[in-house]
């Protein structure tokens, strides 16, 4: 696995079960999974030389994050390693104006997008490269008459790079969009969607076309980051959640990925419209550890190394899974006594990592029969544990 | 943790999300869990010298296995460390005579039993030592009187060391016990027991005074080691569930146990017997990695470590853990994928250990609802795993 983050953190547990010998590629030996992996590489994801080296008598790579250069990872096929997901795949979750490309050819449900111009050739980007103009003046004029059509605010989105909130601008007028353009980063445009609510469906695909759909999770963010997962979606009809599915098979399927998928979706008032992409375990399946049988991590671990795939079917009716956001105290074990005291259920999943204002440094759920409860007890123990206030 | 064997293994994937950083004490660097915890020292467990420096930073000892000579471990607690459970806890566990003695004085129920004379004095085992005689003759003529009193045949076990039925030696005449006592290892006599079937009740105390129970479970064995265990025990009375479970807690407290007590039961015809103890997490517990909201691993941790304890309810009504144990093939892993696919809700865990015959490499669980249903599908993913055989 590329990337020694939490993702690769949690995957360990996984992989110690099944009895995979997980290999890592850590920044440094103090990240998140490379303090729990003996097998703990050092390099750099984006020089090819490192990654060759750290794949050599791999069984299968896959990957923590989404920011290894596509050329890179079609190098590593071509040297012949079972890369998964493939080049072909990951690039709809490191590009979206790719993303969006191909969505649309195949009817997937998006919302109304267009490129636009302006923004550095950085040479990662084709894409990008094929949009850029002398001046943000020609953008401005392509967003504005987005706009006419679909109406203001539009989302302005870094096509490479961006997450948890970051790479994302709301812009209501021409200036904003000029100063969004500003930053010299390639840019597309999208119709700012007046959802109901955030929905995500995790699925998972195998290299034999094997397929498994998780139960569609409403996510709660705050500024831009995930800070509650509510498994399953309450109250969506299941008709709605069967389709947002099979949307989420479908695109697995369309693009060839192996390993997990997760789908981002809008529910509107006229349905469902998919967000974004991401190809590997991902914080919206976080509540499977305790709440599947199966957890996303071991699903990715199943997917990738082409193993049948694992029972997705929840342990309780209800499990909510909330993040725990560094705050303003970096000594938030002295608060851990007091959550696991106060709530013997509460699960608690620390990654290891140095406290941050912000930064994600654990996840806390809750498993039960009633929402409201279940729900009460996760928020408690997340805001308990990074604040100190009672909830 | 000195030891680094499965359990050590196992407490690795609890370890993770609690943030705690694990060492543990390995022979080789090939062991079990030495393959999957990065904070590996090598040494040996009978030398105080090792356990010393492994010891150093720690903020509390365990233990893997019940090996570590008790005066080791009363050095390392006057060295000032947090050794959980301490010496006086754990010599219940290591020395089946202390043990008999103990329990017998606070009233536990027991078989009847005696010390032997004979064995060689091997001074690890002050109590063993108490009855060492010139000859053997003299114990054959104490566990005649013993049989004269409680019946044929009589149970003799090795005083110090025995496990998976190794060390325990069912006698029908005088004969058979000369020969057991001619291997020159201390013993003891207990009336044979002919129990209905074996329980196990794993019970966690933390140095607080906390105590919980997981719900009793029926251990079923074949030549001596456990074979599959059924969570919660089928059919039994709720009253003698709680007997079982007040005992086991009774006897946490009367030792001082920090951290788990597995209390091994015989179900009689007049009630519950006591059997063995084993003060680490254990192999009757391993159900409760996928069938409680607890794993045994997470609450020895949270024992060891004075945390609250975590909630030992069962996440499915009915729960089976069946033992991978090796067989003439070493290559189990070509009928993994099968057991897979044949079952998308069994879960597997390896050991990380090459396959010899009768060695315990993993086990398997299910869960469900129906306990003819759930026994199958283990037992079929057992037996399959390890034979190639169709059940």
């Amino acid at each position: 696995m590329v990337g020694a983050g939490q993702l690769a953190r949690m995957t360990q547990q996984s992989a110690i079960a099944l009895g995979v010998e997980l290999r890592v590629l850590a920044n440094t030996s103090d990240e998140s999974a490379a303090r729990v992996i003996v097998d703990t590489r050092l390099g750099d994801y984006r020089e090819l030389a490192d990654l060759r080296e750290f794949a050599t008598g791999c069984h299968a790579i896959t990957f923590d994050h989404e920011h290894v250069p596509t050329e890179h990872i079609r190098a590593l096929a071509a040297d012949g390693y079972a890369v998964r997901p493939g080049a072909d795949a990951l690039v709809h979750a490191q590009d979206k104006a790719v993303m969006r490309e191909r969505l649309t050819s195949f009817g997937a449900p998006c919302p109304a997008w267009t490129r636009v111009s302006g923004g550095a050739a950085d040479g990662v980007s084709a894409s990008a490269a094929e949009g850029v103009s002398a001046s943000g003046a020609e953008g401005v004029k392509e967003v504005s008459a987005f706009a006419a059509e679909h109406g203001w605010p539009v989302v302005l989105k870094a096509i490479r790079g961006g997450y948890d909130g970051r790479g994302v601008w709301v812009c209501r007028t021409p200036a904003e969009v000029e100063e969004a353009l500003s930053g010299g980063v390639p840019l597309m445009a999208e119709a700012f969607v007046p959802f109901e609510r955030e929905l995500a469906v995790l699925v998972a695909r195998s290299p034999h076309g094997q397929g498994v759909s998780y139960p569609v999770v409403e996510t709660v963010q705050q500024d831009g980051i995930c800070v509650e997962v509510l498994a399953p979606a309450p109250g969506l009809d299941p008709e709605e959640a069967a389709e947002a599915q099979r949307i989420a098979l479908q695109i697995a399927h369309e693009l060839g990925v192996t390993g997990l998928l997760a789908v981002e979706m809008f529910q509107t008032a006229d349905g469902l419209l998919v967000n974004e992409l991401a190809m590997r375990p991902h914080n919206s399946g976080h509540w499977t550890i305790d709440g599947s049988r199966t957890s996303q991590f071991e699903q990715h671990l199943r997917a990738v190394l082409d193993l049948p795939l694992g029972s997705p079917s929840m342990s309780a009716p209800v499990v909510v899974m909330a993040n725990l956001l560094g705050g303003d105290d970096p000594d938030l074990f002295k608060r851990y006594e007091h959550v696991m005291a106060h709530d013997p259920g509460i699960k608690l999943h620390f990654y290891g990592k140095e406290v941050r204002p912000g930064r994600k440094i654990g996840h806390v759920t809750a498993v039960g029969d009633d929402l409201e409860t279940v729900r009460a007890r996760a928020r408690h123990a997340a805001v308990y544990l990074t604040t100190g206030e009672y909830t």
